[in-house]
């Protein structure tokens, strides 16, 4: 088959799809709650990433490596390339995004021409390895990270190419190279291996697509192919660590490191779109069906073990315990968007309303310059601040960190939101398809022809109403579907002409499609029942058994010490202590949704005490000060 | 003050003490549960271990460092010197257990020699440091280890002088030379520091009171006094793993590392009762109080984290990551005979019996050649079999393993079983308290005067009758004290004289003391109601919340799948979805606890469907092949 290359500036753009990608230039959300994390990433974000990448020299190993001072002066972890590579993707995002940036502009060159500078002649790129004193180039695939981090740069490359086609800075031609490179090394005749962190298949993927380069494509369905055979070295964690336990088509489950379970299952599904592997489609559906309903947090997150970043077995969800690694939330984003461009089915996009608002928008602080790497369920103590200035050692702190040894989640929050419009909306031939809920503007050409123009507005997730007005659309019919997310039991459509009658409809969970011949004016408003509602968790999940979370939309809540209107009993553990007494409905307010609490009884003067707390968003916890928190709530036994 | 310097064969010998403990010649297991594991214990795990060490280069890195061969061939991990140590001490009880063996006093002198061969002249013995090529001696003491081995090559010796005093093999002067150097390096004017993990402590406290040697208590002090101050480098996993965040004499509960913890616990309470520091005493009180009410689990094993093998925070007690370590056990035994002895309280006993009985007798598989690292109380998968030759990476194995790359569990199990009769009974001026019970004989002369000779019969835990027989006893009045478990809500104790009335009287928990003026033949008698237990967990353990686990006895059982009568569902997945049903009650059988099942309502086929199972005890689960277990059962609602 032969790769079309179509342009869109967006991160995946198959060759052929059910649903087809929009652009950053075609879908541009105007404010609300994402527009504010856009607008602080551009302005904060970016430069707190470049300032850190700079002070822990992580880019300065660029220099070294181009006037020969590696390995001597070499700083940070042997991935550390890659933050720099996520920093660019970031970056070309936001110059699309914004529509062009002249000072944004000008960072990017100077990173790119201090990059390009450390490239070898024959395309090899990484400041870590096959320089004299160092090790040689692909000696250490189970850890070394070479093609993850070259994943990250074609990424990057991707990005600038779909945002500024044919620019001159020449990064493409960096990414090329070291692409011809990895095709020529890793053929079948070459080093028959994988790298032990999946991403450098996406990459491919996507590298492939931009420039039409089908050897790239070939060379990632190699990598996805000769996973789960044993190849690499087992260790103590297993080699289900790195997916190389189970081949690809045959596992049942996403398992292992979850940044890279999702990573490879990314990839997995770019080659099943291109080749057309309906065996291997399945399979990837399959696992995402099974690891959602038993291995995924009620937030969306993802691993359960901080000892080695991974998926527990089924039903191991410790609350307290929860690794739910940030950038294991972006990569269960970047599965599930590929599921939903070829099965254009409502979960997926579920999933990552879901993974968005309680993972990628929990991890920035408001300020857009600390981070969680990991985003606990459950904070038993108040933990410490980190200073402003210090790099953090611990990837589980209770509060935020500037930066961290293993600094892999801000830059990724960062790419996430600089491209996050690309993963509102959709087109088909004669249909245009809202996934995503933000004040946005939509504008594009039908692949069926006919040019269509939408304005969204929408306090979402504040409440449940989304307006979408036509500005202007074919004169032909057209079908509009917004999503109905799953949680919602009583929602509707309803179609308010600009000349003529309304129409109203109640819809289930799916796609409320709305079929006319719209005129300019016309308003399709969805209304979402964004109301609190009381979650109970599946009776297999020994962890939160006899608990129940409070969701309201698409914002799972949590019960923060701060708000808690009285204390009850021992300070420290008053967490530990506390049930929820659901014989007071929950009740919206101004500032979250006000519980009934009651003491437990645990021996103590204070058993039995009632008492009343505020929830707030689980993705606004820990913004004022050492808090200790928790989503799942015990439940009084009102038999007492 | 002066150290006395009472030869006793035990391991822990205070120069005074509420209670004074016995020694191996004064108390003989003679058979029943813990007699078979001693006798395994000699004849198959210590044969086992010393092939290990042999086979893994562990005992040859004292003949390379001997002559010179290091650090080229070096093999192991930086701590395996303290490996052979742990051998020692175990070989050294063992002879004494058994009353002499020429064969295993050959073995232990052949290693001796070995051992002695390495050290330098002036005392420092450690085959990983300090040589050329090597780093420098001292300068990792966060995780060298170097202290850490030396404190268990003290206790090795301590053992030998305990049990075969004034020996000619050298151990004892290879011993005192490492103290005298480590008293000289790490004085106030020297190194001001500690060791990454404790053990030093108990070692140079027993070394100091075996050879009356107060430089060595003194150091011992130091090092407690030192710790909690910050003076270790800070980590990923928070200075706490090592107990350098608070002074000991400062903290409320054991944290971090499990087995530092315990062993630095244990090391404190030998300079607390050393020095008469009440306060120091005190502190260590409140912490065990709290460490047992909120970070203990039901087996009595402590460690809730994978990753840094560590205590979590209060209620924080998983079942199915349980790190539970099998050393953290022995050294929380460690700790609490400490305790014991100095405050003769029976809640100390108490959990010395639980961990023995759960955690300790869990480790080895029944032909004592095989051991698990990590003692989980929910495996959800049934897991690999490890190869018999093959030493096993992962210490988190759902089977026991022959070796470990870290294995400190085997030869610490098998010190603890060599040496288990100095935990069963003490003595005070005037009596005499039997803290374990087992089929034993004990004779010793009180410290008031006066030959005493007890013979104690039993089948516990199989049932709770304990009869001990008088064969000897002073002409004036004595107390026997037996133990009353917590969890015997109506014992009976009996005194039934070799000519005269029987007396019976109801007991509570604690210690029964009978005093009387014993003629040889008379017999004291505690029944204890071993019968099936349900136990409700503290609501305030989230992991564990409607649950229930079953005891009898000392003893925690548990539900295994082999044990299940029918499949109820998803066979793989079979004990996640099933309920206890306590509209039956557990009923005891000859194979262990009948209980009713059913199956959860998850809207499969089964669901609500009955069944049956047996229980079995923790400590016997995983010898009947792969299988999945849990211990804490959720309970059916019968409301449904």
């Amino acid at each position: 088959m032969t790769l079309t290359t179509r342009t869109v500036a967006a991160p995946v753009v198959p060759s052929s799809s059910t649903l087809t990608p929009l652009g950053l230039d075609e879908v541009t959300i105007t404010g609300g709650f994402w527009g504010e994390r856009q607008t602080v990433n551009g302005s904060r974000t970016l430069p707190h990433i470049e300032h850190w990448l700079e002070r822990e020299g992580w880019l300065g190993n660029f220099d070294l490596a181009a006037r020969g001072g590696l390995p001597e002066g070499r700083r940070g972890r042997e991935f550390s390339d890659s933050e720099i590579y996520k920093y660019l993707e970031a970056v070309a995002w936001e110059i699309g995004r914004v529509g062009g940036d002249s000072a944004l502009e000008k960072r990017f060159r100077s990173v790119v021409d201090r990059v390009a500078a450390a490239q070898e002649p024959d395309g090899y790129l990484n400041t870590r390895f096959g320089r004299p004193g160092q090790e040689s180039r692909w000696s250490q695939l189970e850890w070394g990270h070479e093609l993850y981090c070259l994943g990250h740069l074609f990424q990057a490359a991707v990005a600038r190419e779909r945002t500024s086609p044919g620019s001159d800075d020449g990064l493409l031609a960096v990414a090329t190279r070291s692409a011809d490179l990895v095709c020529e090394v890793f053929s079948d005749s070459g080093i028959r291996s994988i790298c032990g962190h999946p991403e450098v298949e996406v990459g491919l993927a996507e590298l492939g697509r931009v420039t039409g380069t089908q050897r790239y494509l070939d060379q990632a369905a190699l990598f996805v192919e000769r996973r789960g055979h044993g190849t690499l070295q087992d260790h103590e964690w297993g080699r289900s660590y790195f997916q190389d336990d189970v081949p690809v088509r045959d596992a049942d489950v996403l398992r292992g490191h979850a940044v890279r379970a999702n990573y490879l299952a990314a990839g997995a599904m770019d080659v099943a779109v291109e080749t057309g592997d309906t065996g291997l489609h399945d399979a990837l559906a399959r696992q995402w069906d099974r690891t959602v309903a038993r291995r995924t947090y009620v937030t969306g997150g993802q691993g359960s073990h901080h000892q080695d970043e991974a998926f527990g077995e089924d039903w191991e969800l410790p609350s307290d315990r929860a690794y739910s690694e940030t950038c294991a939330g972006i990569a269960s984003i970047m599965f599930s968007w590929r599921m939903l461009l070829s099965d254009n089915d409502a979960r997926y996009a579920d999933l990552i309303e879901r993974t968005l608002f309680n993972v990628v928008a929990t991890s920035p602080s408001a300020e857009g310059t600390a981070f969680f790497y990991a985003n606990t369920l459950h904070q038993r103590t108040p933990g410490e601040a980190s200073a402003d200035d210090e790099i953090s050692p611990r990837a589980s702190s209770s509060l935020r960190a500037p930066w961290f040894e293993v600094s892999c989640c801000p830059p990724n929050v960062s790419r996430t939101f600089a491209s996050l419009a690309a993963y509102v909306a959709t087109v088909t031939d004669r249909g245009i398809q809202i996934h995503q809920f933000a004040p946005a503007t939509i504008s594009t050409i039908l692949p069926g022809g006919g040019a269509i123009a939408l304005e969204m507005t929408t306090h979402y997730p504040r409440d449940g109403v989304i307006s979408v007005r036509v500005v202007d659309a074919p004169a032909e019919p057209v079908t509009l579907s917004l999503r109905v997310p799953k949680w919602a039991d009583s929602a509707t459509v309803s179609f308010r002409p600009a000349s003529g009658t309304n129409e109203d409809s109640d819809v289930g969970p799916g796609y409320a499609a709305v079929e006319k011949t719209f005129a300019a004016g016309d308003v399709v408003e969805l209304s979402l029942p964004v109301q609190p509602r009381v979650i109970h968790p599946d009776p297999r999940i020994d962890a939160i058994r006899g608990t129940v979370a409070i969701e309201r939309g698409p914002e799972v809540f949590c019960l923060e010490s701060v708000d808690l209107t009285d204390s009850l009993g021992d300070d420290a553990d008053v967490l530990s202590q506390i049930e929820l007494d659901l014989s007071v409905d929950p009740r919206e307010t101004p500032e979250g949704i006000a519980v009934a609490l009651r003491s437990m009884p645990v021996g103590g003067p204070g058993d039995g005490r009632s008492s009343t707390a505020t929830l707030v968003p689980y993705h606004s916890w820990a913004e004022r000060g050492p808090s200790v928190m928790r989503v799942w709530m015990p439940v009084a036994d009102h038999s007492n």
